[in-house]
Formats: structure tokens, sequence, C-alpha cells
């Protein structure tokens, strides 16, 4: 299974009923299949997995598992609160035919997700797993900040193939990369700083981005490994308008939008999330139209 | 429906298998009720319903609905991320016998959690709720913070009826007071700090200290009702060792530690929360027999 | 020396070439001394001590002494990030008649000032002290936080007399009233939240409403005092508009602007800080009529 | 005057009595410009210059411009908290020879510190100094957060020739590089992300590491510039243990440590800081053998 290069997470489509728009779930992935992406993560934080039920879940899996091409890595988000949801959540994604699961960190009972915790939580995870296992720590968004020296512990595990780090800790990156072992795959979150974090050891990158751009996103990559540095930086600066409008600024909603921009709509987000309000469409297509030109 | 004086945020027992136990959450009611509580609420924070699943919820709904008596108000959590989730689990709630819902914050798309998007959503649980609503904000637990501003904008709603503030801040509960209308309920969530919130304008708690010594919360709230200050004041000291051990310290494990040396074994907790280590046992025992020493 | 009631952190007034203003000062103070505050903390945040020398600080001092009558109690701000600089201060605010001294925490180098670290920096002051020293909280504007568990310690020492305590953390506040001696002095500096902490446990209040509407937190401390709660909470909740924009809203500036409007004219705050603009200054119009109105 | 490649921000010696050690100071000196720095920067953050007073400031920068040649960049740290202090301070330097000022943030008045008071801040003390100016962020000790969007404002002045930042957050890095002119020199203050921040764009560094370790800081520059990329990497993950130590963990107590353990004793911190604790003098021990393997 390749971990390495650039995966789309890719956003949940709901129609006007605020209901899993399968249709359009079914074309866009018709379109991303195209390019050139090592795989895809459905029920991320991007797929809004956290406002959906169980059994949205399910259909959602089991629907793109048959859209996504074998070659193509299948990552699926089973991340929940309990152990034994995510337990449950891990073998019912395998049994729809995950490549791999993506398990976010829990992150309610703030004060007491110790280091031990997260070990305990992880390892118990893993041993259940019928699939590899990748650890996901998101701070912005759980709050909560599964540290490197828990995950070198978490590390050794058999069934832990790698973790996606969503935050922009220089620092911590760092400290990942260097205090775990060589075959376990740190990927990016960011697409913002995609190319410094290759630089500071990751091995790629799953990144928002990557549905809208995933040329730009890939060429980056492969600049990087070339040893094109001066070629990626330049190409990192031209997307970054865009990645911080999808990222910090307006998150799913400006996802969707540019998507929806970019020919491929996959509607609005659920709520209490909201469109993207009519300037930031404005600065979402300026943004576009400078990576367009990049993309040629 | 009475909102104003003590209620306790009960936890929900499980067995050994990690799985709902109906029989000790029985026997912990046959108990509860037979103190002078002025209601209860089920599928709190306290309760773990971020660690259970929908077919737990409602069994625990419909088992404790018949246990908390006619006279006592019997309050159901029904927080969820999305709006919709919200509103189903409402109106299950609602269903299975809820006098009102309390409904936390969502929390996960922390940087879109303005207050218009805080109106909205409670605006559309309110409209679609056939019980009314209690707000909830729980900052340490969310990351987020339903501010002042928001609550007196969503206050006005006519199925809106009050709500939890779990928070210590005393500027932001001094604002929640004067920034309601006279008949909306802000109620408590520290035991620590009950007295002070009650002369800073509270109408009552929802305390986990409750579930333990319900007897000696409730003196403090009539205490105080009573003018009695000094003496409120003191039994508030005088609680403090082991309301502190419920919150900041131990949470849930130190709750189901403390019901257990009071007689009332609910068990463990959920992983990946951990039980209260032996130290922490002590700790309580100490603290438990400086309020018992009080209660007589 | 009276540590209880109500003190004015007093501002300094700088002329239009930003340097202090010595006539301002004075006919400020001729005014100050007439009102029933037990005294007066010079150098303190509010007096901007921050942004002024050591040679500024003496002449404000030894100015300020001369207005404050014997019978009113008169504090002298002396924190310094270093313990030498705080020991020096300390021991020049003496020799021009402190009666005592608030030593606001080091705060620069932040990851260092573990409770340990206070408890050293508090003891070398105190034992150098010529006059009782009172330590000094104020998270919002150092960063850190002098923890009760630090002050524990701290308390001990025979020439530490109490505290200030700036933040509106009630369990925090209810932990340093309970953790100290009888005879420590614990003081709230949040005129917003004066009233229920005088509820927790604090002996007084040095707040900057305090230079303003004098009368009025005098009252209020009075009220608590002979258990009028009913009519300190209603006081609380008229001054509470001004009290929140001479705080959190627009501190120094608002401070100042308020004076002025007020009959005394103390210029505007030394830059960076800047003036409140025209809007602010509206909303403190209205702020202090609504008071006006209650000091009668 | 270079302004790439790396800085030592040299710390201040102290003898027994916590005074200026003019020796030491002199000794430590020879030693360094021996080395192949770019140049030196007194009175930063690592010269301890929040614990000094102004006396102590002007002689330590005399002193050192003597002991520094030209063809080194010398650097004086004059950052105030008030905007006439730090002018102050800045033509003082200048007076004494500095090539350059690097003023830290004000961060005292927090709420207040808008992006618009930075730009007046930072305004006022580039027009009033002789010498060119350096913007200084250092978020972890001053609380506040210089962005981007103030520094691209500020960096049209003629007279802010760069900056140096300390976060490691590479969003904020890529926004600093990208949002300000060519000639605008963004320096990293951070030894453990020295590496991926030169990947990120910045012109270079003022490293603790550099006082320690100089000739390995250097070549990592240098094998950046050629392109050398795999080989940077490698010496940044060799260097990083120390660099952390230095850093995060003991801050300026561990540089003082480091470098009396390579033969350098500039003494130990002024109070409040301690010095580290034993445990902490063995792992310096260990993070230095392996960076002297690195070096030869």
């Amino acid at each position: 299974m390749d971990l390495t290069g650039v995966f789309a997470p890719v956003p949940t489509p709901f129609d006007d009923q605020d209901q899993v728009d399968t249709r359009r779930l079914r074309a866009a992935f018709a379109r991303w299949v195209n390019g050139p992406l090592t795989g895809f993560v459905v029920l991320g934080s991007n797929g809004e997995a956290a406002l959906m039920d169980e059994d949205e879940s399910d259909r959602v899996i089991a629907l793109t598992r048959e859209a996504v091409p074998s070659g193509r890595t299948f990552l699926v988000g089973t991340g929940r609160e309990s152990t034994q949801g995510a337990i449950k959540a891990t073998k019912r994604a395998a049994a729809l035919g995950a490549d791999a699961v993506l398990v976010r960190t829990p992150g309610f009972f703030k004060s007491q997700m110790t280091n031990d915790a997260f070990v305990r939580h992880y390892t118990a995870v893993a041993d259940a797993s019928p699939v590899p296992v990748l650890l996901y720590n998101f701070t912005a968004v759980t709050g909560v900040n599964l540290l490197p020296a828990a995950v070198s512990r978490i590390a050794t595990h058999p069934n832990v193939i790698g973790m996606k780090e969503s935050g922009g800790d220089l620092a911590q990156i760092t400290d990942l990369v260097t205090g775990t072992p060589q075959d376990f795959r740190v990927l990016s979150g960011s697409g913002s700083t995609f190319y410094p974090s290759l630089c500071a050891g990751v091995d790629g990158g799953i990144l928002a981005l990557a549905n809208v751009i995933p040329d730009a996103c890939v060429r980056l990559y492969e600049l990087f490994k070339k040893g094109k540095h001066d070629e990626a930086r330049d190409l990192q600066q031209q997307i970054l308008p865009l990645a911080k409008l999808l990222g910090s600024v307006y998150g799913v909603a400006g996802l969707k939008a540019a998507l929806k921009l970019a020919g491929c709509d996959v509607g609005v987000p659920r709520p209490p999330l909201a469109p993207v309000p009519e300037s930031g469409v404005a600065a979402l297509k300026e943004a576009l139209a400078a990576c367009e030109k990049v993309a040629v």
C-alpha cells in the first residue's frame, strides 16, 4: 500500500434536503480518479464525518469503495470518542473494503487525554483492526495534541503504519519524523505548508487542495522528490492563496465552494456549518485562476 | 417545570463488558430519587454521552424516565455536532419522556462556530423541539465558547428556557445573568464555585457533586435563598475538596469512584477514560469523610 | 495598615510631550483623597508602570506620598522581571514612604516561571523588603499564572501580607481564600465581578472603577459587609457597564477617558497605547450617567 | 550590512554577585569572533535583556562593540514596552555603535496590541532611529503575535530592513516571506527548525545554538544554499537534541550550561531564572557529544 505522495480528503456531497447525495459523490469520484493522486480519504474532517451518523458513514464507504480503482490507496476515517466506538467503526470500514483506517484522536474529555490514554486507545484499536491503522492529530478541531512522545510509543505497534499531522508546528513535525521508525509514514494535512513540511521530512500530504488542483499538488511533491527545490518553493507560493482559503479561512465550506467553481458541484456543508459568503466566492475565484495558470 | 435549585447530572453505569448496566442504573436511581434534588440530567458530560451510541442513549432515557417520579424535572442531553443530529436526538428524547433537553454546543469546526452559527443552530433545534430547550456551554470540553452576546439573542426564542454554564468565569456568568430575560434560567455546572455563582445570580446548579452528597448541595442552595450567606460560604468551603476531585482533577472517573465509596457502585468509565488511580481513591475517601461530617 | 475595602489603582497623568504631568497628578489626588477609599495604589498596571522608567517611577512615588494623608493605605507597585530589580524598586519605594509594596509576578520567561521560581522570587523580595509585601497576579497581562499552590507556600512568609488577584476565575479565587492564613488579605482586581468575588471570600478590591466612582464602589463593599446582599447585587449590576469599559474593553485608555468625562483630566495613555476612539467615549458617557444616578 | 546566514544571540555573563561579568564577556567574544558567524545580537532574549537595567545594557553594548570586528554585523536588542522607551534605547544603542537594532514587540497590554498599535509603534521607532530597524516577534515570551498582516505594512518603511520570527508556525513563516519585499530579511529564531525554515524562505537564523556550535550551524546554512538538501536535513537532525535543550526545554539556563560544558563559562542566569538541574547537565553533555562528532 502506497502511503507517500498526495491524497485527497474528499468532501461528502449533501443534497437540498441535507442528505448524502450519492449521485454527486459518484460524479465527483469519476473526476478525481482521473488525476494522479496516490489515493483518497473518505470520512475525514473535510468529509464532515463529525456531522454524519453511522448509517450515512457506511453508505459513503461502500459507494466510494466502488469508485476507487485498485492501485489507489483507499483510507477511511474511523475516529470516535470512545475506544469501542472507534473499534466498531474500524471493523465496519475494513469489512466495506478500506485499505487502512485513519483514526482521529478522541478529544472530548480533554484533561484526561494524557499520553497514556492515547497509547491505550490506539493500542486497543490497532489490536482489533483487521486493516492497518494511521493515527490522526488535528489539534485545531479536537483541542488535544497527540504529542511526539506518545506517537513514538504507539508507532512500534505492528499494525500502526503512519499518521496524519494537520498542525503546522515545525518543531513537532520534526520530532514526529525523527522519533518514529523509518517505515512509519508521516503525512501532512496542510496545503499551505506542504513544501516546507516535505523538507522537514514528511512522506506526503492529505490535502483539501488536492480535491481541487490535484495536478499542481502532485507536481509539487514530485519537484521536491527530484530535488528541484526552487521550483517546488515557487509552486508552493503560487498555490498558497487557495490553500489558505480552503484551510484556516473557510474550511470545508471553502472546499465545497471551490469545487463548484471548478465545475464539480458537491453542494454546501451541513449545518451548523454555513456556505461561504459572496465575498469568499470572489476570493476563491481569484485564487483558483492563479492556480490554473500554474497548472498548465 | 422547576428549573431552580440542584440537579444531578447522573453517570451512566457500565458493566465489565463495557456495556450499559441497566441493573446498576436502576439501583442508583432508587437511591437518588430519595434525596431532595429538583431533578436529574441524563446523557450529560458526566453521563459519558459523548462515548455512547444512539441506541444506548435511547435505552438510558427510557429506563431513567421510568425511575424519575413526576414532580422531579427530567432533563436529557441531546447535543450533537450537526444541527440535524441534535434535532433527531431531541425529538427522540421528547418522545421518550424528557421534560426538556439540554443541548451542548457543537464544537468540532471551532473556527466556524461564530455567534451567528450558534444562533442558527439553536434556533433550528428550538423550532423543531417538542419540549423546551436549555443551552449548554462547556468550553473545557468543547473548546468553543457560547458567549453572552449569542445567548442573549437565542434567549428570546419562546422555546428556549435556560442554559447550563459550566465555566467559572465570573464576568461571563454575570453577563449571562444580566443579559437574559428575568425568567431565563442560568444553571451553574461547577460544584467548586456554586455559592459564589449563586451570588452572581445563577438560579441553581447541575452538579456532579449532587450525585454523591445531594443533601449538602441542596442545603447550600437553601442557605443562600434564606440569606444565610455566612453559613452557605462555610458549607461551600467544606465541600470544596470533594467538588474539585469530581471536577477538574478526575472528572467522570472521580465521580464514579466517589459513588462506589459512598455505597453506590456504577462501575468505571468507558475507555479511553481510565479509572482513578489508587492515590485518587484515597483522596476521595478523605474528602468524602469531610463532607459526611458536614451533612449530618 | 488597613487592607480591606476599596483601593484605587491610580493612573499616571502624562502631558502633551508624553512626560509625567505632576500638576495633573496633584489635582487628581486632591479629588481622590476626599472620597471614602481605604487607600491607593500607584505604579500598578493602571498606572502604566510598565511603560515608565525608574526615575519617573520614583518621582511619582514621592509626589503621591505627599498627597496621601496618613490613615489611608499607600501601596506602590514594584514588580520587575528580575528578582534584583524587584528588590531595588521595593527598597526605593519603601524609602520614599510606601506603606507596602504590590509586586507583580515576573512573566517574560514564561516556561521557566514554575511554582518554585515564584516561591524563590517572592521569598527573596520579602526577605529584603523593609515594608510588607503583597503578591500580584494578573495573568491577562503577564501570561503566567501565580497558582494557589504557590501562593499558599509564599503566604507563610511573615513579610507577605496579602495579594491582588486580577483574574475572574471563581475556582482559583476560592482556592486562594481557602488556601491561605486567615489574616492573609486577598484583593480582587476586577470591578465587573467585585460583589461575587466578595461572596467568594476576598477582603476587598483594587478597582480601576474606584478612581471614577469611589462612592459607589465603597457602598457596594459596605452593603456586602452588612449582609445586604440583594442591594449589593443590584448595585453591582448597575455599575457593570462602566466596569467592563474600564476593564477588558478599553483598559487604561478607558479609565483616562472616563476620568476626563468626570471632570478630572489625566491626559491620554502613553504610546503604544492609544486613546479610546470616539465611539468609546460615547459608550463611557452613557455608562457614567447610569452610575451617577446610582451614586446619588 | 549582511543580514543572511547565522547570528549568535549572545548571553550576558553574570558573576557570583549577580552583576554583569565583563571579563567573562570579553573572553567569550574572543572565542566567538573566531567562528564563521555573520554577526551577533546582544541584549536579545538569550542576553537576558529583560532582566537588566538601562545602565547595564549600555555597558554591555559598549564592551561588545569593541569585541566585534568590522565585517561582522552587530545587532542590539532595544525593545521596550513604551514607544518612547524603545526610541531612547535605540538611540543609545546607535550612539554606542550598533549596526542595526532588533526591536521586540511590546506585549504588556496584550488586548490593546492590535495591528494598528504595532504599526504605530514600529513606525515611530523607525522614524527616530539613526540605524536600520529589525522587528522581533517572540510570542512564547511576549504573549502577543506580530502578524504577517501588520509586518507587511511596516516592512514598507525605508528604515525597516527585516525581522526575527522566533515561532515555529510554518504557515506564519510562509506568509511573512511571501508578504514582504524581496530585500526584507526574515531570520528564524529556532535552531530546532532551522533547515525547514530555510526551505520556507527565511534568509538565516539568530540561533542560541550558534553560541555553542557555530560551525555546525553555518555548515547547515551553506549546505542549504548549495542545494545539498539531504545533507542539510541530516545535519539538522543531528543537532536537534541540543537545539531543543537550548530552546523550549531549558532556555537561557540551558545555553549557559552548554557553554560551560563547551569550555566557555558565562555563569548562571539571573534570578528568578534558575540554573539547569543536574539531570539537565547530563542531557546537555550527551547532546553536545553528538554534535561534536558532527562538527568534525
